[in-house]
């Protein structure tokens, strides 16, 4: 199914399940039902276009239709080639009227083909994921820059990118890191990318976690999220690290901290969390237990050396449908999970819901914030990287607990003023 | 494809993949290696016509296949409708040569025709996962019974069906409780049902577990392995019971325990582990909360009673595969799982190959017992269910041990003699 | 404080403390007020003169309570010369007019002589702890062997000890285990051991667990409740096993396994809590890491092989009160806690209350059982180790809940006859 | 024991206990090992005058020992009347020649008494806990304050204080909050907190924790901590919190969480650790369970409102050493553990050795660093709340992992270079 101008994706036939999905993904999505109530009316992204680069799931459908409600003009592309569900773009398309430029497996050449269709929409606000959008606009399409009011980057690992452009003076328009905020990296990292990290492995593979050796390479939000759930399926789990600190705390919660070379010998699963290129290398495949499963729950899929695995291989197979069994030179097997793609996007479903819920939340009202700075006037942000304001924060995580039906305590006038207070002593 | 002969499954299209998915499998299973290699030559199952009611999956496949190893003429049909693998049966057909009456989503009809095709073969053994083979011949085959060695019986449930059997004198053949085993219940039950317990509910629905509350239903051996996982993933674990001493294990576990009725009104997730009928009735579902999500991992669908969940409803449909929303007059909507069927196996893969390992070693090890009863001319077992004879049991702990490369220790004679020993005092 | 014929304590002048302490921990024994008050008009123990050789806690206190109480003439012995609490001793001569015999820190001699003058008592039930009355009647006083109506037994090692004298047809009256009731080893041994335990190691060295190697050697009911709390400390738990079976479980629950001489390569801490001897011997000490912590958690101080550390080193001194520090020749240090004594006891106050409740309920209601048999006329019981009956085991479990405030869920009689029946089937 | 000039403390008759206490401690000190080494000869603290008010404990005397070996002239008072450990302080004065002023127990009066002694010292940095020196020297002794190079501050509670002071403008010179180090919250706060305030609880109560309700009043890194370990000992454990954030994590870590109000009808245990004043207050104990405990792991003694609990009471009494039971006029009991002090060092011994030995590196570093800014003749910083500077907080990280023989990885250039880089797209 193709239409030049105003969409492409891979097929119209699953649009009613692609729905369905996306109406389920709702139920679980409670602050963006807030938001959508609130910004109908008010309409305050109205005129405004955005173009998102994001991994075209159900979540993102709903963020799509709530910056929409609020008034926006979106288009989507992929910001991954295995993470699109092609019945979710073919409901954006048909039952939302979204444009989406997005199917799964396409090709590198497609992939910067609809980057840049959707880069023709000629945005005023950018949604990354992984900085793509960002990146292309400073290399290819720097006619944009102008009029651009700034983006939004949802990824630790486009943070990073984006802050070295920062660094070296290359960053043409403000960015504000919706990954940085508390409400998105104290959950969705943690909570979202551990539980699904974990599913992502299981469906692919239906091995039993209980007593086996887990290695998680990176402490950071990630990895002990990844950590966490691993443990709470009886694994023995290691985590390797190259910060003290992180590698400090590791070991203080109990697990096993060790240099990657010697993790590699005792691990029958090794998850790559680091942001990083080639933390699992060809030394440290040339000392893997038989049968040791791999898999990459980074952004990009270079956290694995796959060349290298393939240059230790004499053959490989796919037993299951996301795993490629590579058969050494001297007998022993490696899998790896989803060609090293981000296995809970590409062997499973992603983030759940309601963890996707808040981080979108920020998404839209960090949207909503740009789009007021220019429709009030105010100067524009400087083209560096913020942290998302932190009212909007917190106005997310009252929201939140609000949804889940949870009360909390408040401070007493008396209790505020202890604690602005120095005067009283300890006795 | 059907052969009213020699098999009847659905399609022989998958026959490959099923392959592919029979031999992953297999290197999960290294207990069933290491008896393939040790009676490939010894054959003590020759001769031995095997009739198998069990879950048509990989593992069984497995298990099928050692059996075949050992010499024993063995045939399988399905003891679930919902839990047939359609690629295993097609590739246990043409690659293992073993007949298979088994599809998918067969009807009551063709369920129980399958299973009296199963005991055409004029068994000897039986092998049973919830008692449906020992049933149907003392029903309607009772002309097989005086050629019958004995049988075997793989979950509580069926145990609890054939122990009542006994109880009343209605058993007239000797069933071992596999299920009994300690190799297996201890393993099978808590760290199988446990993960694919899990694993099938977020395959269902793709919801975030961490900060719900996740209501168990029975503290046995299933029971606590799902509490364990769901307190893995960061849920809220809530167990009702109705025997004391569970329910205070329980309780100091640090789960809280409380009536279903009160369960269900804070409940995001109901799990049935019971073996016993309507222990999720209608006065529960009154009162549950709006979107909360029943499923079963009890042997039968009748935990939840279902007509009463009908009889609530104004409507139903099904937004994801294994997913039932059903919408009460009310307005609220309950959303039951794989229609209350045992949800690790209709909407996941079912217990980890690892595990069952060691549960159909265990299978293996008693017919080749119960074969040499009759081989060696002993005299049969009595008519009522036996346990698994220990050193059988133990048998399989140590292949496991070793197939895992742990070592343990072992009593030197002097700490073998102190524990038998009661003349040694406090000083 | 010494009067030849009614007591041999320590000291009075702690009594109003050991008052004190003795209510605190009635306020955790509800099971045991439910009795007292049942029984305070029944008086089933009326004229039954009762010896117990138990460890003289607060706890042991409210025992001896309940059975005078219920009627019974008790006195009491220490079953450990260091677990005697001088001010509960006091307490239950003065305030609650209870013999006891027991002196912290007595020498052998004294030990053994308080046991025989327990004995002069002519005691129709014993209640032990290690089973020394049991085993110093058959030793040295048989002439008391004619009127016994049988013992009980509290620990582990004690059952040993008297199912190898029932093997050996050396048992001379019946003992029922009151270790082997359900209410008994699912709690005291696990929950109370496991934290008094940690207890006692963290108040005798007050050293952080987090992040440290622990390891536990025997992973039964009192070395899972161990593993359980280190793990809950954060620690890295290592188990050591001779049991297949249970090596298996502790592999599957997450932790590592490996035989000791490797754990103690690695090991800040080894507990031993196997009821073995010397399981913690003179080739380990010679591996292990500088500083190593060693305790026991078994009855007896025989599972750290004394001796021979002792052989190893050339110096010891007591940093803080619980611990020996030796100085091996090769610089290294071990700490011993406790004297290898068992550290719950020795160096923190052994099971909590909460724990001892149930443990002393079913040591109530067996004496009541062994009374009821001969002052109703039944048979005496066998000479042999009997369980508790169910009953018994069952109502405790109830008054526990009870006492909780926990409700629990009751089966209809549908649902017991599901149970119960074998005729409905899969579909 | 008393002079008038150089030290105040009770008694010299536990010397050798306490240097053997300290020398124990000082074994779980390793980076204080190192540091000491590296500073003996260095002498950067030359003709430095210290004053410390802080807990007179084993670790603290570790750092007075460290100081001193780096040059300074240190002289130590009590940041807390209850937690001062005697014979420590005999030892400082007898075998480490440091100058103390603190008697367990004393007064207010005593107090602040020894509090000015320690400023008589004119030191030219102060190291606090609870901010009390910078508070008494801005209150009376202004006159310190043009030589003052800065102070340290070890606690939350200090901070808060001391940041409300510089908000003001009231603070007269700069204060480096040790507190906010990474290796000081991250590990001090929920490593030794949790694991000390649980102990202090255990030996003051010995109630056993699993199966019982215990909430957490505050989520904070002092909160988390403490709720992990109540967790790991079985206890169901409730979070109350202010802010919306922590208590979405409290929630989503898998711990209930509500409002204290409804918390105090359910719960067993109620641990204060918010920095505030009153949080568990009169209306909170109007409804508590009877028996509920009742303990505060905050500086100060004023989170529980115990002229409150007076108030409702018509009697109490001390049934162990670090309980007061409170008769309350409807008969129910509350028992308050350690006067509402900090449960941790009142009832136990503090933070574990090895988390002070990172906390405690920190102020060794930081004085070293003020000392330096001043030797060297860099600028004094400005009269503000300083955080540790970055590359200490990273040195002590790195020589703690040395001291556990921890090994990690380090990044390659090519990694390096990565992490920097933007131009490296998905693809």
């Amino acid at each position: 199914m193709k239409n030049s101008i105003n969409f492409d994706i891979k097929t119209p036939a699953l649009v009613e399940q692609g729905k369905r999905r996306i109406e389920w993904a709702w139920q679980e999505m409670p602050v963006l039902h807030i938001l959508t109530k609130r910004f109908i009316h008010q309409r305050p992204l109205k005129n405004i276009r955005i173009s998102g680069c994001l991994h075209i799931t159900t979540e993102t459908a709903n963020l799509a239709r709530t910056l929409k409600a609020a008034g926006a003009e979106i288009v989507l592309c992929a910001s991954n080639p295995l993470s699109t569900q092609d019945d979710v773009a073919a409901a954006l398309v048909k039952h939302y009227k979204i444009p989406v430029y997005a199917i799964r497996s396409e090709t590198t050449e497609q992939y910067y083909q609809h980057i840049n269709v959707a880069l023709d929409h000629q945005p005023v606000i950018t949604m990354d994921d992984g900085a793509d959008l960002v990146s292309e606009i400073h290399k290819s399409r720097p006619e944009l820059i102008p009029e651009m009011i700034g983006g939004t980057e949802e990824t630790t690992t486009g943070v990073i990118r984006l802050r070295a452009m920062a660094t070296e003076g290359a960053l043409q328009f403000p960015i504000i890191a919706v990954n940085d905020a508390m409400t998105k990296h104290l959950f969705d990292n943690r909570y979202g990318t551990g539980q699904s990290t974990l599913d992502g492995i299981i469906r692919a593979t239906n091995v039993l976690l209980a007593g086996k050796t887990f290695t998680v390479v990176g402490y950071g939000w990630c990895g002990r999220g990844i950590a966490m759930r691993a443990k709470g399926h009886g694994a023995k789990v290691v985590v390797t690290e190259v910060d003290p600190l992180k590698a400090l705390e590791a070991s203080m919660d109990g697990y096993q901290v060790m240099p990657l070379i010697e993790a590699s010998k005792i691990s029958d699963f090794i998850i790559t969390a680091t942001g990083d290129k080639h933390v699992v290398d060809k030394h440290h495949m040339q000392v893997m237990k038989d049968g040791c499963i791999l898999a990459n729950s980074g952004h990009f899929n270079v956290e694995i050396n796959i060349p290298a695995l393939e240059s230790l291989s004499m053959n490989q197979h796919r037993p299951r449908p996301s795993v490629d069994e590579y058969i050494l030179t001297d007998g022993r097997k490696l899998r790896l999970l989803a060609e090293g793609r981000l296995v809970n996007l590409a062997a499973a479903e992603g983030h759940p819901s309601a963890v996707m819920d808040m981080s979108f939340a920020n998404q839209v009202l960090c949207a909503v914030y740009l789009a007021n700075l220019k429709s009030k006037g105010k100067p524009k942000l400087e083209n560096t990287v913020h942290n998302v304001p932190s009212e909007l924060d917190r106005e997310v995580a009252r929201l939140k607990l609000a949804a889940m039906a949870i009360d909390i305590d408040t401070l007493t006038p008396e209790q505020q003023h202890y604690l602005s207070s120095w005067q009283e002593g300890t006795l």
